[in-house]
């Protein structure tokens, strides 16, 4: 059988760590990674060896098309660089974290993609992503209850892409901290633009909304070299659900991992890309899929050896 | 919104606690319950004031054609009963557990579900079931890596039924104790027929396939009284799974839940039941169903919420 053709868009963590986890997948291959025309040329050794091109348009032409295409870029990009492959009918997955605007993502890409016959996979990390499967699962298993998702200690490469997006900080890592009950605060290092006070930081910092809803504790750092020794990539949650299935009370869940945050999160979107190969037009999240999809055996042997 | 008909098959353990979840779920009703002939009058508090009626046919005349049917009869008899339903195209939900055997009854129900237009989905309890569903999720994690998935201690309900089906066995509770790295030990009360010898039953349990893989111990009580206070319906699971996400070692997952194995049970054939109405006609297990389908709430809301 023929691999499946993937390409990567974007050569920040999620992408270097996305073109390891298609190295491991023996039915895929790496086509090429598509980047900014700047940034060609540059951490070579992230690219293990693949080929890089700065447009969608010259993979195409040096590679043919490819099959599917990891977003590797900040959420608040995901939507526009979902639609730069589905308008070729590069089947797209994405792991677009902004919750609160996740309904309106679904419904802006299930149109591009029904348009263009491809399917779009989106919030396919591990939360949004394989923590929504859990969290319907355990619905599903007690339909009465409350499913409190704790996160941390690590850092959020969400929130980090936030804060470094604010005006006057550099460079930042946003370290989640779970405070029990599905409650966080986040502990940011920020590394400050000349001039700018750690207070005015702080406070376009509490005014975006990845930072609005939590306690917020901001520290200055230095340079980044001094940030890197900060936190390293481990991550983890714990999902807590007890309720009640049918009129049976003290039912009770708990998932829990420990993990290299975007080593996981590359995995997830690797697995969600073959799922995007078995799927029909449109736009998916990862409770609309399903988990056999994500596999790289076929159904009859999923079936034997994992039901 | 018109309610989900739902009918029961049996009404033993799974039976009584599927009524309740039936009831405890705002968008179905249970239309009745089809019993032995035999079995008519007896156990009248557990139909919670459902009708009960000797065969489908009966039923159907009394109360028309209900939308689902969940089959809590013992494992063994599941195909049979599965069928009884489907050709009135009833979908029908069972929760068949010999893993063995699992995919030649998918391969089975799967031609008598599309031959009549209906939807089967077995296999669908805890484990098999949901726990499959954490398994695929733990592969398509962290694809190189073992699962373990370490039961108990609890009552097995399918071994239970398999101990009481042994020549020579009035009555039997089998209660399944971890050993770690995925073993397990059985410990099987039995009450012993007039004549026969512990040392037979015994043989006859380790011969028997439930049975034939785990050490066993087999104890005997003197009548079902007795029986009944070696052990509640209290269960569990310890699923652990440490590997490899793409290149990157070291991920850990668990997953743990201590529940009431039947009223679990029950509950989770409650939301296949939902699911069964909204898929296309054929053979499903837990896995190749969308988790989003199992939910009383539309997609939406399960985005919104969920994800």
């Amino acid at each position: 059988m023929s691999k499946i053709k993937v390409c990567v868009h974007g050569l920040g963590n999620i992408g270097k760590y996305s073109i390891e986890a298609i190295e491991a997948a023996s039915d895929m291959e790496c086509v090429g990674v598509v980047r900014r025309p700047s940034s060609i040329g540059k951490n070579k050794v992230d690219l293990r060896e693949v080929d890089e091109f700065s447009s969608i348009e010259d993979l195409i032409k040096a590679k043919g098309k490819p099959d599917v295409c990891l977003i590797a870029t900040p959420s608040r990009h995901a939507f526009d660089d979902d639609s730069l492959y589905l308008k070729y009918g590069i089947h797209t997955v994405d792991s677009f974290d902004i919750h609160t605007e996740i309904p309106e993502i679904v419904e802006k890409l299930e149109k591009v993609a029904k348009e263009n016959n491809a399917v779009s996979v989106t919030a396919a990390g591990w939360d949004p992503g394989s923590d929504s499967v859990i969290r319907a699962m355990l619905e599903a298993m007690m339909p009465v209850g409350v499913t409190f998702t704790n996160f941390g200690r690590g850092r959020s490469m969400g929130h980090s892409a936030a804060a470094r997006a604010v005006d006057g900080i550099k460079d930042a890592v946003s370290i989640t901290i779970p405070m029990g009950g599905g409650r966080h605060s986040r502990l940011v290092y920020v590394v400050l633009e000349d001039g700018v006070s750690l207070e005015t930081a702080k406070k376009r910092l509490a005014a975006d909304d990845y930072f609005a809803h939590d306690p917020l504790d901001v520290k200055a750092v230095a340079d980044s070299d001094e940030l890197a020794m900060v936190c390293d990539s481990s991550h983890g949650v714990l999902m807590e659900r007890q309720g009640a299935s049918g009129l049976t009370d003290n039912q009770r869940m708990i998932f829990k991992m420990d993990i290299n945050n975007p080593a996981l999160t590359s995995q997830i979107m690797v697995s969600c890309a073959r799922a995007a190969t078995r799927l029909s037009a449109g736009c998916y999240t990862m409770i609309d899929i399903p988990p056999v999809l994500y596999l790289n055996m076929d159904r009859k042997t999923a079936i034997k050896k994992l039901v």
